[in-house]
């Protein structure tokens, strides 16, 4: 099944009990709008290419629509479309008033340049700029994209607005306005549930300690670990795409 | 073969004929953006229905974007990329300082009431009015659309806006601006093609008359007919989707 | 009857004969906005003065708000709403793509001195800087205001919004951009239904000539005449508020 | 006396007081703007009907204007106007940086369906629009209107400007970032005077208990009493429009 | 003498002559304001580099501010001043709705790429962008200028306002909205004064030829040369920086 | 050596310790950008004055600009970019999220009167609001300049944008939103820097007290006086540009 029919299914089963009335439910599971755009780049060879850009922008109820934005050769929209749903979701969950969206680019960065990364980015910083904002929609980095990327669509979103803006992206480095700890947020996320996990599965979070083996090893799985390791657990495994130990 | 596939093979040939340099082919290949929308709209019935719609933006390197919206069943994104292409092309060819686009919502309209379709008509207005206007794209009528459908499309843009434009659309009932002719336009652009098309298969447009058949009689095939008998013409048969004599 | 009265008089007639719905009739009988303001005014004497000053917005269905600005002592609203309404009659009659509004200042500007006046025709631009524009509300001189003011009110507006826009007031200065022959119009249209008259008893315009008694001699009285008596006819008595010869 | 004349009777006392200068005295007895506007609602029987609605704008040398929007069947604009001036005054009062306003809807709410209230109030937040808004003039609920109303109004003022803008009023639902303690607010304000005035009649407010009769029983009268109640004095009668007890 | 006490001197005996009051004298010898950037750019080697460029901007009394837009490596302030004051009352003396400005950038494009032309000249209109358009500041190319810079500007101008607006400059291509005749004017306006020169010499202009010596054969002296002698007179002589035949 | 060259020599000086590349360096060697103004002003005896203003905005990489206006009669612009520079350093070694930024009139405030200096403060702020803001760059008293003045431009802004934005300036009067503190600020900046001085000189801070002779005696100079003297030190002589004692 794939990413939105899940989340699709979830959505029904979550109506269903609590009895939500018909439209609500219909206005839930479309995106309020997706914008596509092809970004023209000037290549380092002095070619022009063009990339597919999009914008899911799925609700703003309660507030700017918030998700990321990723670089992928491959972009699976249904995939998509399920992110930025659960966004809205998320934000809701936990009470924050932001709404929900997610983005990207159909680019593979690895076989870019750091200066055809960068005129890329602001490309779509440009074309996005009439839709996001502060108060409109705030993108954060996502797969391939992190603070640098941030830092440029920011730049070049101040820059075509013609005023200080730095609420427009979250993830940004922290020199021009970025949160301390952001870096380890997504990792200590994960370890802020694994006392749950444990009581759930009849261990005492406090006396008694797991042994971990942790499946994925960039940022989110590598901070975990740290984390894990730092409050006396023990991680006896770790993976990634390229091995395990 | 689809229209757009069509479409992209005549820009192929033209670009060999003229040896157009590769990135402004691939420039011509591309639309600079496409907005799509999931329209609200409050039904007779006081239930909440939503319906899918976009907007093609294809090039305006000549002008604001120029092109219809229609309203159908199913929507073939490829034919509107097509014709959103086409209008890019034939605008230039004429020379009006005029770019290309073109724009819908999936809809059967004879399944909806008058109220219907002028909510869902002023939804639609909201949702573009940032992305339309005398400078930046310009809708008109097109496939289930006329001059009703602009004249509330028009009034919702200008009370968004909060100032009159009548200039955002054309096609526009002629109390609110529209052009004298309009009406007749496609149908004498058809007629005015008669005489060229007489001189290449060995007529002469002046001396000698034709017997037309008609295929098609709508909007433009009537015009055509009314005009070519006008003319000195005779028009020998008409069908249109019910029938033919 | 008051003026106001006797226009939804003649509407409630006019309606009656063209069989006119409900809700457009309402519609017609009220205005779509009306905005008051108390203007601060430094006087000569240095003490600080308010003014209340007004504009109503009758109707723009066919285009921006079109109509003067008047200073008198005492305000008659209704008078004022009335002129409104015909202003946005007037223009649909002629079929000029205009609305209808109107307004003033209550002062009397025989005891302002002229720097008093410019500061307070200034303040009104200010305020009104929102509401009027080319495509949204366009003054022109009434009683007691002229070309003089709307230079004023031009120039103030054009400082407020930081670019140039003649076109939001009509009658001014022809340095300025004002209309040839604005002088002489409101005499012109009077002398223009003259011919009308006369047909209309009994005496053909073209070989027939009048003799004529003018009532009232300002700028509208005077051009009547003047144009008359070029015309051929007589001008056998004038008169205004201080006498008659 | 009306509550206009009272207001200004009191501003002149204050005025001789403190001998403040004429022009400011002058300034503090005028609004800045009045807007009028008729509203067209669309009825449940598919009439179209038009409501006046206004909103006083007294005074914003301390920041945006605030106040609430009642609706009525019959206003007393010498009255609202007294409203707006004693917002001004209150926000002054207490040092927090506001000014002050007031405004309303002719209308009866009874007379009207839920569906007919919210397009009526999202009619008026369309007309605001370009007066309103978190640095220029933030409505609240008031008579006959509550957070229901400033929910609807929030939703069309942010449709309108096509981005999230939560601090357009005050009064809005907790889910959409209303305020906790909101609903108790005005009650309790009446509460926090009880110590003081049981001390200026005598009475110790910590040792000393009081009897209390309420006069009004709706959301201020009951906040009161439970607030009363709870600290210890005790309630003996409450009375509203219908009776008492 | 300098170019611009040359042009105040000239001011001076002019308001001599008429009598000018002092205030307005005061104001026709200040510019409304100069913007002074420092543009950055990318240069081919990587290397960025950073080139001052202002913009004067005489007086709109009469209209948008109007003039060219020169490269030039070295800058005299004080002629462009002149030119800016100059171009007002040129644009004043033909009685054309506009006012007077000048520009340039001080950079020698002879030593720059096309590349690096280009990205100076779009950096240029993103600094200017708040400051132009078709109701404030209208450049055109002057010394070092031409079509191909202002199709950038006209570009660049577009995408950060994010509408048409090729109302922006004039000299412009014909393909992007150029007039007709723009390449020869400024050559065409010598050769209109030509038969004034002629009568104020006592040759009549339609009997009597004259033998010409043309100083500087770049666009202007060429089109002067070759009108001249298509209208019969006899081209003795040309001359430019590098010699004279 | 003048001021500015000091700065760009204590710039190379940083640039070389911390090996900044040369094209980092060459943009912190230049400001973004330079606004000149000639503000009109109506002087009391009712003739036209125009008065040079200008604003430097040095970068703003790091958020608003920040910074000074200050009026005097002769401006030392190498002087005031040097400050502009410095203020961009500043904010930046603090880690404010601001930049560099400074301005002035050319004016001997002492030779005008209030009623005049107010008027060409609200000339200079009509002129400049285009360029300021609470996102954009932020103003603050400087020499000859207090909350006075910051109060007429404060308002003037709000004015002209047409809504509240008290962050436009900082060092307003207490009543419209300025810092408790701020008076004294500048000298307690000097007096916290005591403590650091006397260490360096071999004195403990809290032991060993200071006998200090004040060199300049004006709002800064007196509050260090002030707050030293509290702390314990003694304070024997003072001096200004009148005398010493």
């Amino acid at each position: 099944m794939n990413a939105f029919d899940n989340a699709m299914k979830q959505l029904d089963r979550a109506a269903a009990l609590m009895e939500l009335d018909a439209a609500t439910l219909a206005k839930l599971k479309t995106p309020d709008a997706t914008h596509h755009f092809e970004l023209e780049v000037k290549m380092d060879d002095g070619s022009l290419k063009t990339f597919p850009a999009y914008r899911v922008q799925w609700n703003r109820a309660r507030g700017p629509y918030k998700g990321g934005i990723r670089y992928a050769p491959v972009v699976d929209l249904d995939e998509v479309k399920a992110l930025s749903f659960w966004m809205a979701i998320k934000t809701a969950v936990v009470g924050v008033p932001l709404g929900g969206g997610k983005g990207g680019i159909v680019v593979d960065p690895k076989t870019l340049s750091v200066g055809e990364l960068e005129r890329l980015t602001r490309a779509f910083a440009r074309a996005l700029a009439p839709h996001v904002g502060p108060d409109l929609d705030i993108p954060a980095p996502d797969m391939n994209t992190s603070g640098r990327e941030m830092g440029w669509f920011l730049d070049e979103y101040e820059k075509t607005i013609g005023r200080s803006a730095p609420g427009v992206v979250t993830g940004k480095p922290l020199a021009l306005g970025g949160s301390l700890g952001r870096d380890a947020a997504t990792g200590r996320g994960g370890f802020d549930l694994l006392d749950e996990v444990l009581r759930r599965i009849g261990i005492d979070p406090v006396e008694g300690k797991a042994r971990i083996a942790v499946q994925g090893f960039g940022n989110v799985g590598a901070w975990f670990a740290k984390l894990a390791e730092e409050a006396g657990h023990t991680i006896v495994a770790v993976s990634d795409s390229k091995g395990g130990v």
